[in-house]
C-alpha cells in the first residue's frame, strides 16, 4: 500500500454488484463508472468476472473492460476467476490482480461451483502454477478469497478452525493476498475479531482483506472490529450493490461511500474524496435505477463543517 | 441491571421517534406498542415527553400513557422532561425514570430550548431538588442526557473536554444515569472510544448509556466501540424511527431490532426475543405506514440455524 493512505478501499460493485442485476450495464457505462471512481481516488477496482458469458451475460465484455481499465494510470485492476479456465483468460490479459474464491462452507462451495471445498482449494495451487508458467509472477497478484467464512445460509455458524485451516492452505499455496468474506451478512464484531485473529496467525506477511456484507446492519461494526485486528484492506460496493445469487437472503455489500466516511472520520486516510465519490452514484443509477442504490451518507450528506482526515492531519 | 441480561436495550421510539411524526398515534396504539415490546422482553421504554401539548400534540396524552404503562408489571417507564415544569408533571405521577437533556453544543442548546447551556445544566440541579422534595428519591431515577456530544449540525466537532466537563457537572449534581447522545449521527468508533473513556473517568459508579443515531451508517459500529469501553445501556428505536426537529439532516435512531441482533450475535444477552420484537413493527406501521420503518434484520430475517445468546450459553 502506498504511504499516503492508511486503508485501501477496493470497489467491488462492478463485479459483486452487477452479478446480481438483470439489467446489463453497457461497456461504456462500466468504463465511465471505473473512470469516475478512479478520479475520486479509488485505487483498486474489481472490474469483471471471467465466468462464461452464457452463465452471466453481464460479464460478456470482461476482456474489453479489463483491457480498457488497465490503460487507466494509477488503477489496480482486479478480476474474479471462478476457476482455472477463468484465470487463464485473466492471465492472457496480464491483469494486475486475479481473485479466486473458495467457500469455507462445504455445502455452499458445492452449491456455488459444484466442487468439493478441498478440490477448490487444490485448484488454487494450479492457478498459481499457471500464473507462474505464464511468466506473470510478480506482475499478476493472486488474491485468494474465503467466502462464507463468518456464516453460511446452509450450514449456519462456521467453525473458526475451518477458516484458519483454509487460510493456512492458501498462504502456503502462494496467495499474494487473502480475503475473508462474510458472504451472507451473519457476522458480528466479536466473531470478526475471533476469526481474523485466527487467520492472521497463519498468514504471516501476506495482506489480509475483509469483505463484508451489510445484510443485517452489522457491516460497518464488523469493519471497525477488523480495523482493531489490524486489517487495512476492505471491499465495498458503491451504493451497496451486490449479494450472492446462491446464498438465499443475502443482500448488498457494505456501501463504499459509508465505509469511506467512517474511515475518514476515524482519521484513517483512504485517498478518496467523499463528495466526488458520492457523485459517482449517478452512473450506476442511470442504468440500474436510483432505487437499487442504498447508502446513509448519500441520504444524509456530509456533516456540516466536516474536515477530512487529511485536513485534520495537516492542520 | 438484573443478572439475567448483559446489556439493557431501552426503546425510545415512542418518544424520539414520535416527536418527529406528523401523524398522531392514538393512546391505544401507543399502549399496544408498549405492551408488545414488553412481551418481547424489552424492560425499559421511554413512553412520552412532558412537553406542552401545543408544541408537540403527539404527547398530549403523556399523563395517560405514563400512568397506564406504569401499571404493566416488569416495565421501567421513562419519560422526557424538557424542563423543571415537565419534570414536575412526571413527578406527580411518580414515573420510574425521568430524563432531562442538555446539549453540549451551546448553539444547539439555544436553538433547542432557548437557554444557555450552563442555565440548562443548572436546571438539572433544580430538578434533582424537586424530585427529592417530592419524596421520590430512590423511587424516581433521574437520567441526565448530553446531546450533540459527538458532533453538532451548527458547531461541527465538539471538544471531548466539553463533554467531560458537562458529564462531571451532572454526576456531581446527582444524576442516577448519564446518557451520551450522538444526536445528529456524526460519530465514528474512534471518537466514541475517546468520548466515552473521558466521560467514564468522571462518572464513577453512575451507569452511562449511549444514544446513537444511524444517520450516516455508523450507528452499530459506534455501539460496538461503546461496548469495548464497557457501556451496557443503549437507546434504540423500533424501525429506526426518530431524529431531531432542530438538527438539520438528522435521521433516525439506531434500529432496536438490528441492535438486539448484533448484541445477541455477540453473545450478549438482552432478554429480548428477536422474532417477537420484529413482529412489534406492525403496530407503529399501522399508524405511520410501513415505509416509515427501516431495519436490516426486518428485511433479511434471522440467519438460518440461528442460535440465540441464551441458547449458546446453556448449550
Amino acid at each position: 500500500m502506498s504511504s499516503d493512505i492508511d486503508v485501501l478501499v477496493r470497489e467491488v460493485g462492478l463485479r459483486d454488484g452487477l452479478q446480481n442485476t438483470e439489467t446489463i450495464v453497457p461497456t461504456e457505462g462500466k468504463l465511465a463508472w471505473i473512470e469516475a471512481e478512479l478520479a475520486a481516488g479509488v485505487r483498486e477496482i474489481e472490474v469483471a468476472s471471467f465466468v462464461p458469458a452464457r452463465l452471466m451475460p453481464q460479464f460478456a465484455d470482461a476482456e474489453e473492460v479489463v483491457t480498457r481499465a488497465m490503460a487507466l494510470p494509477g488503477l489496480t485492476v482486479m478480476a474474479l476467476a471462478p476457476n482455472l479456465k477463468g484465470a487463464e483468460r485473466a492471465f492472457a490479459l496480464g491483469v494486475h490482480k486475479v481473485d479466486y474464491v473458495t467457500s469455507v462452507s462445504r455445502t455452499h462451495n458445492i452449491k456455488n461451483v459444484r466442487r468439493e471445498r478441498e478440490a477448490s482449494l487444490e485448484d488454487f495451487k494450479r492457478i498459481v502454477q499457471a500464473r507462474d508458467a505464464a511468466g506473470l509472477k510478480g506482475r499478476t497478484q493472486l488474491a485468494a478469497g474465503l467466502s462464507t467464512a463468518l456464516g453460511c445460509s446452509y450450514e449456519g455458524r462456521i467453525a473458526v478452525d475451518e477458516v484458519r485451516q483454509c487460510a493456512a492452505f492458501l498462504a502456503e499455496a502462494g496467495a499474494d493476498e487473502i480475503m475473508i468474506a462474510d458472504t451472507v451478512g451473519y457476522a458480528d464484531p466479536r466473531q470478526v475479531r475471533e476469526v481474523f485473529k485466527a487467520v492472521l496467525a497463519e498468514t504471516g506477511d501476506i495482506p489480509v482483506a475483509a469483505h463484508f456484507h451489510d445484510t443485517r446492519g452489522t457491516g460497518l461494526a464488523n469493519v471497525s472490529a477488523a480495523l482493531d485486528c489490524g486489517i487495512r484492506r476492505f471491499d465495498a460496493s458503491l451504493g451497496g450493490l451486490g449479494g450472492c445469487p446462491y446464498a438465499p437472503g443475502a443482500s448488498g455489500n457494505i456501501v463504499t461511500e459509508d465505509l469511506c466516511f467512517m474511515l475518514d472520520s476515524m482519521g484513517l486516510r483512504t485517498g478518496i474524496d467523499l463528495q466526488r465519490l458520492l457523485a459517482v452514484r449517478d452512473i450506476p443509477a442511470r442504468y440500474l435505477g436510483a432505487d437499487s442504490l442504498s447508502g446513509a451518507l448519500a441520504r444524509a450528506g456530509l456533516p456540516r463543517h466536516y474536515r477530512t482526515a487529511t485536513e485534520r492531519a495537516t492542520a
